[in-house]
């Protein structure tokens, strides 16, 4: 056993994607040097509910991902450390519908901003967000959590534009990422059609779960 | 701030593969209710570096792959814990050739045992092994992680072999295998040609870093 006094952050970096302004966001609360929302480890919680608990303090959302980033150790990462204290990070990474996301202002205020144009954020904050962002590009090529953030209903136009704010414009053209999707056979046309903008109706599709079983678990690319 | 009492182990999962018994094994030490190399985390090391000594103080190995897994926070996963203490635990994940492999038998027996036949394993140990051989097995579909553990030099059935005994007979055929590989450009072949067993000589080959580059970072299946 160890005199060493460790204190352990539950850190949850919360993305959504605003569909209107084609813009990947990050939440992050504070005024002059924002942080990732977190909460120190409380003893009767698990870190998953935890990490729950700390997006529940910021935000009210029906529709989410969650799932452990990594661990992040330090030594020397927190200012509270000392030669007999370290403060460990576990965190988690979310992905919230944007549209159903509403933001907890109290007590401290809390927002969206863009991860491309990320403001400095307290410690090693911001060497977070960039490890969750790459887990967030690494997931959406070869699981599905896409559609646990889009509504029930989308059209494959939708869905490509989700894929293209995360993993950027040249990352497939639409007509490869429809028809590889498509022969994945996962998603459902549900024969109804609805006008979005201008040009004809466009079909709206539901994700199948069950259609999606024989991929789970397995590291396939789907675009 | 709260009065929790936190511990903070640090556990690597120690994988490696016999190629003469055909079979995937995981390091574990003590006797009767053998667990996971561990050690409670120091105050001047990385968790990285802790999970390099964990295995420093159980392997003489040069070639090996380490990374960190999970980490599990219970509550109620460790006999040491009361109301006012937590046991976290922050597992890594490693990979070590087998043929260069040393034990070291002092001051603690360390043995190899083949994931499937397993024998219980104190705490949650057991489930951590399981959790690392899915990581291992998704690892091994779509990052370079064999070639850290083959030798420098190696033949397609070698390396097929490696794969068989992690993922399983049916994971592929061969032909299929050594033709989907060869196809993405990053073995090599040197020329050379070796006699392993009865059948012709079979190819050598060496895997290129520089061509797999492309690749890095990039969820793609490629068996």
């Amino acid at each position: 056993m160890t005199a060493l006094q460790i204190t352990v952050d539950v850190v949850t970096v919360i993305f959504s994607v605003d569909p209107e302004a084609n813009r990947l966001l990050v939440l992050v609360c504070g005024g002059e040097l924002p942080r990732l929302p977190g909460l120190v480890l409380a003893e009767e919680l698990s870190l998953a509910e935890q990490a729950y608990q700390v997006l529940a303090t910021k935000v009210q959302v029906e529709h989410l991902y969650l799932e452990q980033l990594y661990t992040f150790g330090g030594p020397g990462r927190d200012e509270r450390e000392t030669s007999q204290r370290r403060c460990l990070c576990v965190a988690y990474f979310a992905l919230v519908q944007y549209q159903e996301t509403v933001l907890l202002l109290e007590p401290q205020p809390v927002q969206w901003v863009p991860v491309p144009q990320l403001p400095v954020l307290w410690g090693d904050h911001a060497q977070i967000v960039q490890y969750g962002y790459q887990r967030l590009r690494n997931k959406l090529e070869y699981s599905p959590i896409a559609f646990q953030v889009l509504p029930e209903l989308f059209t494959l136009g939708e869905l490509y534009q989700l894929y293209t704010i995360i993993l950027g414009e040249d990352f497939s053209d639409y007509s490869n990422f429809r028809s590889r999707l498509l022969k994945l056979g996962f998603l459902r046309d549900t024969g109804q059609k609805v006008c979005r903008g201008a040009g004809r109706p466009a079909s709206l599709y539901r994700f199948d779960q069950h259609a999606f079983l024989p991929y789970q678990d397995k590291p396939m690319v789907f675009i």
